[in-house]
């Protein structure tokens, strides 16, 4: 599946394509044939792992077909109880049954989801392991700081590196937590399980309602996600995973920005990984583009608006079902999941080959001259002390050790 | 190209895929070397129609290959020049000469948004003639007017489809005006077109500077596009595009949640047009989902967010091209477009079949008594005068005529 | 400070208002000069609690005299230098030093966000409990469901209630977190402390940096705020200030456009309560308009927005000090914060009287007649087992439970 | 009214404040009371100009008063028909008859964005005529041109001038052409003009409708506005305005980001205008920060968002008034509107004193040596022809030329 589009897309592999949401699907649709069997609300015959039922040769019929309902599920649904029908019609029967289309959309929306966080998690433990490898490095790295553009007081490169992998783990963090409770969806037609719970009050079951929730429970186990109380609804599920990616946008943003910056040839401070026919230009040879950062930033410019229409869905969401503003969340976390992880996977190759060009630091540094010392020479008319110069770089050091002590117990935690 | 994502998208076809900016990169590189050729800078021998030189086949590789360089084009023009160099080695030289990719692909895209713009501007005509027939057909079609979701006075169906027909019109005539508009990009390598001046010069014409901007406009005209100075960094034509676009799905917005709010069955005046199989569920066979109405709520709702990324795209153009902003726009403008068409496709088949209960809009308007006169009760009071009671409905009739022949104007100039 | 663009603005009281950021700077200037004179970095005689010297009167002055430097900081420090000094000029000397303006800047929009969860919190206590007595209350009264506008199965509005509380408890749970963890900046002009840490070099201390540190925990612990490394260019804590505020929005408005809904005279099942003047039309007496719904979906459809724009600024932020991204955060924040504490302050009012029309509820219901049981007798079908009709209304009842008990377990925490 | 949120915002004066919403209030309600009494609708006594009968000591009881209907309207025609009916009560019967709370509000922030149109008028004659200038003096000022943060080949700063300008003059049509269009919002209780064509009809007028559209009419041109049939959920009128103003903030921002770029020590190819006082550092004297960039890229930042805010409104609205989406508009529309006043300002004075330093771009295009001719000497291979080297600029000169003769037309159309 290629896309023009979108230069470097085929990084992000199989996550959130159509046929990765096709078999999230039938996944989530086995789960709970599965907790109906076993939980003998259905016949044992109606067990069937729904295996080799669709395939990518189906998508087009399927996404076609979808227009009807307005979701793939109804047409899928159709074709899997008509194939499977030929080897097992109880299992045609009972596939499906107690579920609406949104639970197994939703909840298939979460296992790809949940692929992407994999990705993204991956590739964060290597940029974490790179970025701490490179404020150790550089931790007595001078340089000239600036803000407002301009040059203010020295730092050093260990620093900046430092404050990028504070940045970095903050949004790891908020990765971790929204991985760690992906939730099912399931919830019937109004998120009341009334027609499973009916299954069981027709078995003769003494608690059908708790039946229910057991359903709920064994088949979220089988897709190894959290159960939870139906969120038809209720989108903080979703607009969480948004927040957690956009903000993991916003820290390599951050990084890509920095470094195409200190990319330019009159600062010249660092520049991206030397890779063949990379970043070149075919009648300009001298150019080396920092395209890892280019593309990079093209993504942090794009997530904060696909946050923001999650967002919006959450706020305008209706009854039991909402009128569109579900439907809007699914290729805006696609292409929010998948943006997300192609730029995981440039920043892990823009950190772990960053050339740090010191000489230039250091020459950049000694002809600001006396300017950058401005403070430093206030500051000994306020303490009212002399002493020798020292290199002005304050806590540099220490944050340094700070964020690179916070990267190990990351990577510690991860084990 | 299936997209169970985006159920409907494969209503807007070629539009924007792949495969459809594929073969407009190939034609903008065609006119260019084709206006070289005319003007006698590049040989007779080089000129060559490029055709069957790449296609769908080949969009993999380009894909991949495009990260390199960040943008397709690059890669393209290896494989152009591959290819036809091996029939015609004049044509492998002159290809491509004097343009750089951003050239190639803004124009490519602008070419792709012409077919976006062709097929909107066609449902846009059949919705605004049904818009008129249903605002004509309802001039005196009383019903209840509702403010802040509570009744208020009466109004007319046909007064209320003139409000979404003048709703319609404004954002057609934004959309014609862009339509009209569209021009090419030929800049060369930062937008001062030196290498095609150059090769003027060297030629011995007498005016190089000229002799580029007639390159342009030559190529504009073979392309049927308008010619203008370059504007890599100058993005109001893919602002004002989306701009357009966005403005068109509010309007579809606003009709849908009014058909979405107007089809519950509480209120039930009106109902999307009955196809086989469209809106309903396999458990609940009673219900008749606003299928339309609900698809195209949910482009509604996030076309917003596509129009203010390319807004940020363009509020941080950066030097001669962008470091990232630029290439945020190529996958917004094709989300943008496609849904937009799909979109459009739905409306028209909304609005051509829409039914109108108007047995039921008096019964409501009945029922609401004598509540929503209280205006029209008050009015005698300030007037002091007396009079048989009327209607209530003020200039809803003029509203209809306003508006229908406002269409009719807009269809007329259409043609 | 009226505000005729956002009625109910006076509800947020002083927060986030200038005369509030203002107070806010000072606090954050004396808790850093009482920093420095107990580290004894400053002579004691430096000590000031800086009260008195500036004032809502100062307001305009300020305002205008930030223009120069981008920032309110530089002018406040002048006027208080200027005003300290006539009471103490070793106050005067030692006053901001070590501080850069984005410190005080960013600490005291910290504080001011501070109050606004403060306020925040106290509504959400009330609506948790007030949500939580709508659940149970309701846990038997059963109401039609609606799926995509249309009516689908039986729910309870105690279910309906339990679902609102929940999308509530999930906002109120990213508050908590958030609340918890705001951070102080302190950096000085570079996010490297030089300027303490050479002070504290200049007076001998043995591990100058780590007084600079010890000035951050001592100063965030007179501000009642966690130290954290500075976070200049690292916008984390504002975007998850942002993302917590608009996921409480979020909920609100899901809340508000249900609440709308069920307002609307044909459906008619809830009313917002009824306060004398509160939604009425001077011309159409019988109207009830639900003026709190509405003024809180006018909230919860901007605040995503005003979200994305937070991490906008985040993901372009660049150097040690951004050229723009920075001073785009302080209105969006302010305007966030003033329009959420608003917002809660309507919900809480809306949740607390909601008027519950269960007669209503009941006729709509009965109405719908058979269709709603539809799928209950698919289940009779599919489970091959006849049983008396039951109420279909699956696990309702659990819901209820289990959301009540989580709001307890939420209330209970907060003692 | 201060704003310490966004320094510098004190240049847009009274422009969308409270005090001139309040005032161009009471305009629309005065246009029209003078249309009723001048169509002979009410009666000769009813005259009044509504002067003098509220100021800005109203505003805070209006503002609190304006959340029980959800807007300022209602409280304000409270406030004056009881100060008017105190010197005529026949005004005080007439006042407001006809109107809802929509029409005056909407024509009221019309009138408020004229004058935010004005003043951006104005200043954007200034930086078209400060640009050409620019680009002018610059025709033949060479420095290197950068594309993806890259050296690549040579431009002119006149040429770069030239494409700012023409990026201006762009968004200055757009400008213009909504300033020239906007329009009164009158359409009564639901649009319909009811109670003005009820009084037309009860006093014997012969075709009432007719006439409350003579008095659309009549207070559009007291008020200088266009007349239009009622927009109440056609919103057009204001996203076009949002489109308008965030083109010309990407204009600007655009502009801004290439000074804030250029004016880095390492480049220095131009710096901000010289202003005691500007820009400095108190602890670091040698800094010269480009503050009007800055302050403009904060605006650029932050404008696209609110424009989706405005769309997101509009694609939302429903029945004969939105439940919410209109109520979000206001404080959008002013924040928008001040803020890119502001901005037009701080613009205004860059361009006018920006500085350029020819000899510093000089000297980096020689540093730059051979390799930025690169492209040039490709151009001699395929052509097959040497000729001496000349600047390579290309059609620079052609596009100040250009350029600067589109300003000369769009400053002659001004008179």
């Amino acid at each position: 599946m290629p896309d023009l589009f979108w230069p470097g897309d085929h990084r992000a592999g199989a996550a959130m394509t159509d046929a990765a949401l096709l078999a999230a699907m039938v996944e989530v649709e086995a789960a709970w044939l599965d907790a109906l069997v076993h939980a003998e609300l259905a016949p044992p015959e109606a067990a069937d792992t729904l295996a080799d039922l669709v395939g990518p040769a189906d998508l087009e019929a399927i996404a076609e077909g979808a227009e009807s309902s307005g979701n793939p599920v109804t047409e899928l649904v159709k074709l899997l109880r008509a194939r499977v029908g030929e080897r097992n019609p109880v299992a045609k029967t009972w596939l499906h049954r107690g579920l609406t289309s949104q639970d197994v959309l939703d909840t298939a929306l979460i296992l790809c989801l949940r692929e992407v966080f994999d990705q993204l998690r991956r590739e964060i433990d290597a940029q974490v392991a790179a970025l701490a490898a490179l404020a150790r490095a550089h931790v007595d790295t001078p340089m000239v700081g600036r803000t407002l553009t301009q040059q203010a007081v020295p730092i050093t490169f260990g620093g900046k590196a430092a404050a990028w992998l504070d940045g970095l783990l903050d949004a790891a963090e908020q990765v971790r937590v929204v991985a760690a409770g992906l939730p099912v969806q399931f919830g019937g037609a109004a998120g009341t399980l009334a027609a499973s719970t009916e299954i069981a009050r027709l078995r003769g079951v003494s608690d059908p309602a708790a039946a229910s929730v057991d359903l709920v429970e064994a088949a979220a186990a089988t897709l190894r996600l959290s159960a939870r109380r139906p969120w038809h609804t209720i989108r903080g599920p979703f607009t969480r995973v948004g927040d957690a990616l956009v903000g993991w946008c916003d820290a390599a943003g951050h990084i890509a920005t920095d470094v195409a910056t200190l990319s330019r040839p009159e600062i010249g401070e660092v520049r991206e990984p030397a890779v063949a026919g990379r970043g070149g230009s075919s009648t300009m040879p001298q150019k080396r583009n920092p395209v890892l950062s280019v593309l990079i930033r093209r993504t942090a410019l794009s997530a904060p608006m696909l946050g923001a229409t999650l967002h919006t869905a959450a706020a305008t969401a209706v009854d039991e079902r909402p009128d569109g503003a579900w439907h809007t969340e699914w290729a805006t976390l696609a292409a929010l999941g998948r943006r997300t992880v192609v730029a995981a996977s440039h920043l892990t190759e823009l950190l772990s080959g960053l050339e740090v060009d010191t000489a230039r630091m250091a020459a950049t540094l000694a002809a600001a001259g006396e300017d950058v010392y401005a403070e430093q020479r206030s500051m000994v008319k306020v303490a009212e002390v002399e002493a020798d110069r020292d290199a002005y770089l304050g806590i540099s050091a220490l944050e340094v050790g700070g964020a690179t002590e916070r990267a190990q117990e990351f990577l510690d935690a991860r084990k």
